[in-house]
């Protein structure tokens, strides 16, 4: 059914509305089909997981990203690049551990879920915006780097912010994770 | 859940790739729920439509367009500005009969689509891009003009372009349809 992403330089810019509303009809059916917070939870990381896969080749086709020393610049390059192009955000970055594999992605404002007014009745579990979490997962294993990555605060649960929590579960090989020139 | 779309003079523009990826995972949802084509085909308009109700109040607040005299000059509307906006590409615009309320737009390329080789197996019937037909249908509703919204064509059933016809079924009503200032 589908076909890599084609490596175009262009950049192709749309309203992030449409994508948005549409992005809300994906976790109302969701919910529709899933009884469990849980299991919607699941299913958004999974969706986001292959959408991450499929969108990091486009990413390093688009960027000058070439080459990273530290988990420390690849979670700026997911701060100021990735989300800058794809939600029109740039999240503040906070190291949290001393061995520094332990990062937070934190939004005052999270696009994904602008439209949004509260979790719907029932669902205080819910990780509305869990396929980012998913996305970005998705595509730091595609330069091998494994991640758990998972929402900390979220602002449509009464936090003040909306925190993505990212941990690098293995040092990374330079050899591996930089991008093939 | 849900809070009316806020009126924002800015854009707001992102990549497109990433509602493209996730689109593509809502109809792969859709297509496991449900087993025909034609219930999937219904599901993305019946979205498409709330989404399009919701989506015209922000488009009419971004956008220069205040009142429209002709379902021609509508159309015009929705290929130049609406589809330039949401999805990066201009259609071009077809009239189909002599009363000039028939029309079809007509794309070399659809974005929504362009990650995507074929259709699934066994998934012959399925309008892939259905959610734009029930968008159309749902602001155009808002603006008091009710149309038949289907795909007449589409590149991913083989055909050389992708159409959308649009069939305005009523005489429209300026004092209705027109933006209110």
């Amino acid at each position: 059914m589908s076909r890599p992403v084609p490596r175009r330089p262009q950049h192709h810019k749309i309203n992030k509305d449409l994508f948005v509303l549409t992005y809300g009809a994906l976790v109302a059916q969701l919910c529709k089909d899933h009884e469990k917070d849980e299991d919607v939870n699941k299913y958004l990381d999974k969706m986001g997981y292959s959408i991450g896969t499929r969108l990091v080749e486009d990413f390093l086709a688009r960027t000058c990203v070439t080459r990273c020393h530290s988990y420390s610049e690849i979670t700026d390059i997911i701060a100021q690049v990735a989300f800058k192009m794809y939600l029109g955000v740039t999240p503040s970055v906070t190291c949290n551990n001393a061995s520094r594999n332990e990062f937070s992605l934190i939004l005052d404002k999270n696009p994904l879920s602008e439209f949004v007014e509260e979790l719907p009745t029932g669902r205080s579990s819910l990780c509305y915006c869990n396929l980012l979490c998913g996305i970005i997962r998705g595509a730091l294993e595609m330069v091998h780097l494994t991640a758990d990555v998972t929402f900390l605060q979220d602002r449509l649960k009464g936090d003040t912010v909306t925190e993505i929590g990212i941990i690098f579960l293995k040092q990374p090989n330079e050899k591996k994770y930089r991008r093939r020139k």
